[in-house]
C-alpha cells in the first residue's frame, strides 16, 4: 500500500452512540427535570421511559467485542457493553486501540434522526429534550474530547423555523452537521422537496451546515414480509439508500439550496450504477419531463452535494473514478455488528491496496474532514493522528466485551432469524 | 468489437405487449363471453373494462418511435402506436427492424405478473380469463411466429393447486415461463418463503420452468412521496430489485427447489455490490442468524438460480466477471420509453466492445436460450437469425410513431413532472 498501515489517517463518519443513564441530568432545565427520559428497570433489563412510552433499547446492536456467535438483538443492561459504547473516556480509548482518529456519532435513544423528540405529543416537552439532547452531545461527548469528534445535532421537525433556529444556535456554538431522515413525507411532514423546508435549508446552507442522512430513516419497511430472512434485510439497507440518492438528484432544492448531504452508511459499491441510471434518464426523460439541473451533468450535481461513505466495499473501491475520488470517505459504525473494530486499519489496508497516496488520504480522512469543515487535523498535528500513533496508546488493552449473560439474543433454538423475530428492535429505527 | 454489429444476434428476455382489443374472442367459452374484458369508448379514449372497472391503460408508456419530446404517459387509442405495440406480425417487423431475433413478452392490460386476474372477485370468472389470457398469449402471439418468441403464462395466485395445475398445463403446451412478483405477501399471500407455494415450486420446477420477476411488481410505491420527481421515481426502479434479490437469495426455499429466477428489467450494474454486501452478511452474520445455503457460496447461489438483464448498463458488463457471464443477458424493453429500438444493436455494440466473442454470444442470446430453454436458434439456424440477417428483411420501413394527438402528454407548461402527474398510470402497475 502507498501508505504504511501504521500511517494512516482514519475519520470514521458514522458511529453511534449509546446514551449514559445520566445524560439529561445537567441538560434538562429543573422545572422539566421530572419529564426528562429516564432509566428504568424492568424484569431484569434496563429501559428508557419518556413521556409513559418504553423505549425498544438500550443500545440496539450495541454489540462491539463479541464473538461473532454472539452478535444478537441487544444488550438489555449497560453492563452487557463495552464503555466505550456509553462513556466518551473509554469510546476514545477503543478509536485508540482502532486507529480512529476522530468520528461523527449518532444517536440511539432518540432514533438516528431524532425522531423521537418529534414523535412526542407535548411539543414544548419535545424541543426542551431535543435542546437537552443536542447540549449533551455537544458539551458532555465532543467537549470531552473536541479533537476526536465531529458533532452533530438534531433539529425538531415540526416547524422548520424552529428547526432553523436550532441549526443556527448549534452552529453559534461549533456544530454544523444535523441528522436528518431520508424520508420527511414520511413523517407526515411536506416532503424533501417543498418549500415548507426552505428557512430550514437556508439556515443549513448559511451555516455552511451538512445534512446527515443516516440509513433506515426512511420509514418503511425494508422487508418483504414478516418471516423474510433477517440477513436479507440486512442485505437490503444499505442499497436502499440510492432510493434516497434518486429522489433527491433530481430535486428542485438542490437548484435553490447548495445543500451538502452525506450518505451516512450508505455504501458506495451502488453509486456508479446509480450514477449510470441518473444520466441515462437525464439524457432521455429530462426532455419530457422538465427536470433542471441547472446546466450541470448528473455527476457534477452528485459531487457537488453527496459525500459517501463505506465500512468495506471492494466493488466500490475499485471503481472510485465514477463516484469521485473526492465524495468517497470511510465508516467503522462502531459499535455496531457491521464495525470492523478493532480491526479497521487491517480491513482498510487491503482494500486500500493499489490506490495513491493522494486517494488513500482523501477517502481516509481528508474528504470527511473537507466536508464537514473540521480541522482537528491541522489542531492535532498528523503525525499524532495516526493509526500507529493512537495505538501506541492503547497497548494491552483489553478488546473483549462484557458477558452477554442476560442479553437478548438469538433463539436457543438454530433456526434461521426472520425479521419477526427482530422486529421489536427494529421499530425503534423506523 | 469481436463480432461484427450485423453478426450479433440478439434475444430480448423482456418487452411488452399491447394486448388487442379482440383478444379475448376466440378464447373465453361462451358463457363467459360477456364478462370478459372489453374496450370501450370514453370521452375520446379507448379503454379495457373487467368486471365493472375501467383499467387505466390499454398501453402504458407505449411509447416507441416517437421523438424524447413526446414521450408520455400512455397512449389513449390503439391508434397512436405503432402497431408493433399489439399486432404480433407488425411486432415480428419491428424486431427484424432492430435486429432482434426473439422476445419474452410481458402483459399490460393483467399487470405485468397478472395480478387483474387474481384481484377480481369472482375466482371462477378470473380463473376463466386469466386461462384466455394465456390461451392467446401461446396461440394467438406467440404461436403466430414460434421461432420468434419465448411464450410466457400467467397463474392464479389465489391457490397454489390450481397456480401448480396451470404451471402443468401450459408446460405441456410449450410453454415453461411463469410471471411471478416481487412480493407475494404485498398481495395478501404468504410471503415467497411460504411453504404455502410449494406446490407451485414443485410444479415450476418439474416442466424445467422459470419465474420472471419483473421490476415494479413488489406493491410498494418506488417514490417517497407524491410531489417527488418523477424521473427519481424512474431512477429507483430498477435497484429497487435488489430488494427482491436480497430477499430471496437467503430464502429457505431456494433449498428445497432448483429455482430458476428471471429478473426482468433489473439492471446488472448494482449487482456486484449486491454480491459483495451479501458475502459480508454470510460470513459476519449467518453464524448467528442461522441461514442455510447448503454449504454454497453467495456467489454460487446467485449464479445457479438468477438471470439477470440489462438494457444500457456499462458498468454492469464491465464488471461482468463478477456477477458471472453465464447469468446476464439482454432486454430491449420494447414498447417503453426505455427501449433502444430501432438501435439497439448499435447501443449493444458500443457496450460489447472489448468482450470476447464467447462473451458476446452469451449475454445477446446464448444465456437467455439457456435459461429458458429455447431451441429456436438451432430451428431456424444462425444466418437467419442475425442483426444483418433480419434487417435486411425490414429495409424502407418507415420507423416513426403515429401522431400523438390526443395522447395523454406531458402537462402543458414546461414544469417538472411530479410522481402526482402520473399517479393515475402507475396505479396500474403496482
Amino acid at each position: 500500500m502507498a501508505i504504511a498501515m501504521d500511517d494512516l489517517v482514519l475519520v470514521s463518519v458514522d458511529d453511534h452512540m449509546v446514551e449514559p443513564p445520566d445524560m439529561f441530568e445537567r441538560h434538562v432545565p429543573a422545572k422539566w427535570r421530572d419529564r426528562a427520559p429516564r432509566i428504568e428497570e424492568r424484569k431484569g433489563a434496563q429501559l428508557w421511559v419518556f413521556e409513559g412510552r418504553a423505549l425498544p433499547n438500550i443500545g440496539i446492536a450495541a454489540t462491539v467485542g463479541r464473538p461473532r456467535e454472539e452478535l444478537g438483538l441487544e444488550p438489555n443492561r449497560f453492563e452487557q457493553m463495552r464503555a466505550g459504547c456509553y462513556d466518551v473516556d473509554a469510546r476514545v480509548r477503543d478509536m485508540n486501540a482502532n486507529g480512529t482518529f476522530a468520528s461523527l456519532c449518532f444517536p440511539t435513544v432518540p432514533g438516528i434522526h431524532g425522531n423521537l423528540f418529534t414523535n412526542v405529543e407535548d411539543r414544548e416537552c419535545g424541543l426542551v429534550m431535543l435542546r437537552a439532547y443536542n447540549d449533551w452531545h455537544f458539551e458532555d461527548w465532543y467537549g470531552a474530547h473536541p479533537t476526536r469528534f465531529i458533532p452533530l445535532a438534531l433539529i425538531p421537525y415540526w416547524d422548520p423555523e424552529l428547526a432553523a433556529e436550532e441549526v443556527r444556535r448549534m452552529a453559534a456554538r461549533g456544530c454544523r452537521v444535523f441528522s436528518f431522515c431520508q424520508n420527511v413525507a414520511a413523517m407526515g411532514f411536506p416532503s424533501f422537496h417543498h418549500e415548507h423546508w426552505d428557512p430550514f435549508y437556508r439556515a443549513v446552507c448559511d451555516v455552511g451546515g451538512v445534512l446527515a442522512v443516516h440509513l433506515g430513516t426512511s420509514g418503511k419497511p425494508m422487508f418483504n414480509s414478516l418471516d423474510a430472512p433477517f440477513s436479507g434485510y440486512l442485505a437490503q439497507v444499505n442499497i436502499d439508500m440510492a432510493s434516497f440518492a434518486s429522489d433527491v438528484i433530481f430535486s428542485p432544492v438542490l437548484q435553490r439550496f447548495p445543500l451538502k448531504i452525506a450518505m451516512s452508511e450508505g455504501g458506495i459499491g451502488w453509486v456508479p450504477y446509480f450514477l449510470e441510471r441518473c444520466k441515462w434518464i437525464n439524457e432521455r426523460h429530462s426532455i419530457w419531463t422538465h427536470d433542471d439541473l441547472g446546466g450541470k451533468k448528473i455527476v457534477e450535481v452528485f459531487r457537488e452535494h453527496f459525500l459517501t461513505c463505506f465500512i468495506d466495499d471492494p466493488c466500490g473501491v475499485e471503481m472510485r473514478d465514477k463516484i469521485g475520488i473526492d465524495c468517497i470517505s470511510w465508516e467503522c459504525d462502531y459499535p455496531h455488528s457491521d464495525c470492523t473494530w478493532p480491526e479497521s486499519p487491517e480491513f482498510m489496508s487491503e482494500q486500500l491496496d493499489g490506490l495513491s497516496r493522494e486517494e488513500i488520504d482523501k477517502i481516509t480522512h481528508q474528504n470527511a474532514l473537507r466536508f464537514f469543515d473540521s480541522d482537528i487535523l491541522e489542531k492535532v498535528g498528523r503525525e499524532n493522528a495516526t493509526v500507529g500513533a493512537l495505538r501506541a496508546q492503547a497497548q494491552g488493552m483489553d478488546l473483549s466485551a462484557p458477558s452477554a449473560e442476560g442479553m437478548t439474543g438469538p433463539p436457543k433454538e438454530k433456526r434461521q432469524l426472520r425479521v419477526s423475530d427482530l422486529m421489536y428492535q427494529l421499530q425503534s429505527t423506523l
